[in-house]
């Protein structure tokens, strides 16, 4: 029977590995050295895109708030008091009763957005000069408080492609409809806020090309090294960019050939983090074990409702509002662009979150190996109970005036830390087209505290490379984790003094 | 940076595979040695496992079809003449309003049940004489045509568990309740009958412990390669065995190694194809974008509506049954037990399916190595759309009288099967507890035709460990899929004629 090992003339013609393009060289190499090319190598300079932003820049939207009733296309259900598209279609705003026996608070209702129909976000990719770039696109979107922000090449719901709104077709999506001609790298439907949407995906996805790309003003060819430098400054990679990002296959061992050089002090726990040769502190296998006792243990019970049932929300006729001030507003705007938007004038409703959030991982060095602290939180929207989120992932003021046992854990870890130990922070936004002006503050804080299973038994330490391993399934990491993910992963690259 | 590579001692100290009881050998190993011991080195041989079956199956066990009006404990609710348990818990059968655009039947509603509790399906494991061995129970069922069936050692609803209905203790529940002082070799959710479940879902768990066990009568140790000879026996060994022991990881390599000998000319086939060395037909990346595409392009609406709301389906005082009496009646049954169960009597509503169903995979040996025709298949109770199903999977009776297009994709190729084409063949029951008389025919049929992904886009050729691979997680295989694939193992064992 040894004879099963001996035939490896199998292995030779069966595996079918993602096709190279630059000879023998594997994704992990090819990835690895695109996040190491920052300027020399890439086809334009930073210097080159930024004065490209600014220009896109310069083209006017403006957004007005407006009440409701006037939304155009979009009505109040006088039965449910739902407000939904007259195509049926996009999303809705409804109700949804949430039962979470034992929890803190253990049972509540509020607005939530029902959007139903999965999304593709999709980076189109190719290899120019022997370096994979990325195709970005400068997009705005009305939430973004700063108009225009670094998405995706596509970014588009199944009613934008089927044009139910009648727009303009969406550039390169045929690339991500049909694949059969290109590589795929990543592929994976990935949850965004289960507080905001209710059981809502997008398709992740990393396309291969190379084929010859028609050029459109609008969009420019960057490196996975010059997005990492560009996660450093505030409101500018959207979240889109950041999800997709952090689904791509990252290998520490190749990113530590590809960056030679001292780099900082933090590359070399970051790079074994990365890499399954150097361990973790808990088996995978024992990571799975605990999300499925997680799921088992948490019982959630979710309901939709008519959003006239919802309790202690209040409607006027410019906001849905919680009594209390807190959490968010429902609101509708009007849009008016002069861009290259598939439409230039729209309203809709928005949800524009109160005060802005703190996202935080707690990393710890872990026999030399970086790990973050995960967190098995419930939220109401998930499809499958919890998913993996940052240690802290709140809005402080949601809690003030409430009694110190009542905040998050590890708030305080995050809030007091000192400025040795944050290895990174930036203000960074979520998706503009569904939220209005809603920050997060992203921080990874470096701690040395001692977490054990039976002190936290919804926390535990993970390497990186088991993050990016659960990442190419869905309903395991939720999307502020996988911005904090891309986060960590623009660490691991060139310096930044480069 | 290449220090990155040279501190192997972190990969040392960090990596915490699963404790080994048999020195440094793999669960790979020991899981391999257990496989290939079916009666000199168990510790107890199949003609023992015989005769206390036969004993255990002396006890008398009465099913009585009953009114569904006259059920103690459950009652019709009024309104929505949903059938309910009067405690809330356990399970409902209610109605379910599915619409699949596109599909050749398009919208319907049916009866279905909803039982939102996360039960555990755990087989508990123990090494003795060097042999990994599991415990298996004799247990009765209302459904099981035969009385008894061998089952996992624990199989609990949240409500048998939380004793709901004051029964005794489940026997041996502890080891999966708390894991903390034994190894757990495989845990995951996974879900059931998809056409008559509304998103239920079971962990399947299995736990090794190196505790004394209290024997119990109803209980024997048996390896895995006993369990797989019992498995070409009909009506033996239960489904939520077969879930179970599904989810084991398998290795082909260490497979080979432990089975010297010729084997069958089959057996090198489905070694290989255990075994990620030998490759597959599709990258695993590839078929991870199948089914995220697969979940994109297929779109299901489903909504829970009260079951006297759902059409073509018709009440009388014993069922309720569709007008063209075809795919299952919900009845109610009375039950009285002389054994052990937790409770001696009882009554309870059941589905009934009509006639015996065909579920079969269509294997071939590409290059080698033995692939099967997995089915991107919808079910309306799926969480997540579609799940990786059998080739064919349906009740021929439901197909008759309508034209030959209608009928289910490769069906033909099935039943026309000739008798050298048919690897393996044994009619098996679905779980005895919620259907009644469930019976499917269980088939492997090799083929050699040719199946490429432009003429059935929602199929695909899987090696054997992609299967395995895919199980570590939720939402990717079936449970009559999973079956199967614990039937294929089975063949991968001592030959039959040891």
């Amino acid at each position: 029977m040894a004879a099963a090992h001996k035939e490896t003339s199998v292995a030779e013609t069966l595996s079918t590995p993602l096709p190279t393009r630059s000879g023998d060289e594997s994704l992990a190499v090819r990835i690895a050295k695109s996040v190491s090319i920052v300027d020399k190598g890439a086809l334009h300079s930073l210097a080159e895109f930024h004065a490209w932003f600014a220009e896109r820049g310069k083209r006017v939207a403006r957004v007005h708030k407006m009440p409701l009733d006037e939304l155009v296309g979009w009505s109040t259900d006088p039965d449910t008091h739902n407000i939904e598209h007259h195509s049926g279609k996009f999303f809705s705003v409804q109700g949804l009763s949430v039962e979470l026996p034992g929890a803190p608070v253990a049972a509540w209702s509020q607005p939530i957005i029902n959007q139903p129909e999965i999304g593709i976000l999709g980076i189109l990719v190719k290899e120019f000069n022997g370096v994979l770039h990325c195709l970005m696109q400068a997009k705005m979107e009305p939430g973004n408080r700063n108009g225009l922000q670094l998405s995706p090449t596509v970014q588009a719901t199944r009613s934008n492609y089927t044009r139910v709104h009648q727009g303009n077709a969406v550039p390169y999506l045929s690339y991500f409809q049909d694949t059969s001609r290109h590589s795929v790298m990543t592929d994976a439907l990935q949850s965004e806020q289960g507080a905001w949407f209710f059981q809502k995906r997008n398709r992740n996805m990393v396309v291969e090309t190379d084929e010859d790309i028609e050029p459109h003003e609008a969009f420019m060819w960057l490196t996975i090294g010059q997005l990492h430098r560009l996660l450093a400054i505030d409101d500018l990679i959207n979240m889109d960019t950041r999800t997709v990002l952090s689904c791509l296959p990252f290998s520490g061992a190749e990113l530590a050939e590809q960056l030679p050089g001292p780099g900082s002090e933090l590359r070399l726990p970051i790079l074994r983090s990365c890499s399954e040769d150097h361990g973790s502190l808990h088996s995978t296998g024992d990571i799975l074990s605990w999300i499925t006792d997680a799921r088992t243990r948490h019982e959630v019970r979710t309901r939709p409702v008519p959003l006239r049932e919802v309790e202690n929300w209040r409607r006027t006729p410019y906001t849905i509002s919680h009594d209390t001030g807190r959490f968010f507003d429902v609101m509708g705007v009007h849009i008016q662009t002069d861009g290259d938007r598939e439409v230039r004038e729209w309203t809709q409703p928005m949800i524009a979150p109160v005060g802005v959030g703190i996202v935080a991982f707690l990393v710890k060095r872990i026999e030399g190996v970086l790990h973050v602290l995960a967190h098995a939180c419930v939220e109401p929207g998930y499809l499958d109970v919890v998913e993996l989120s940052p240690t802290v992932m709140c809005t402080p003021a949601n809690y003030e005036g409430l009694p110190p046992a009542a905040r998050p854990a590890f708030l305080n870890h995050v809030l007091a830390a000192r400025p040795e130990q944050v290895l990174f922070e930036t203000l960074l936004s979520e998706e503009g087209g569904r939220f209005y002006h809603a920050q997060n503050r992203y921080l990874v804080v470096e701690t040395d505290i001692d977490i054990t299973p039976e002190l936290a038994p919804d926390f535990r330490w993970l390497a990186l490379h088991q993050m990016v391993g659960l990442l190419r399934h869905s309903h395991y990491v939720n999307v502020q984790a996988r911005s904090l993910i891309a986060c960590l992963h623009s660490l691991s690259g060139a310096p930044r003094d480069l």
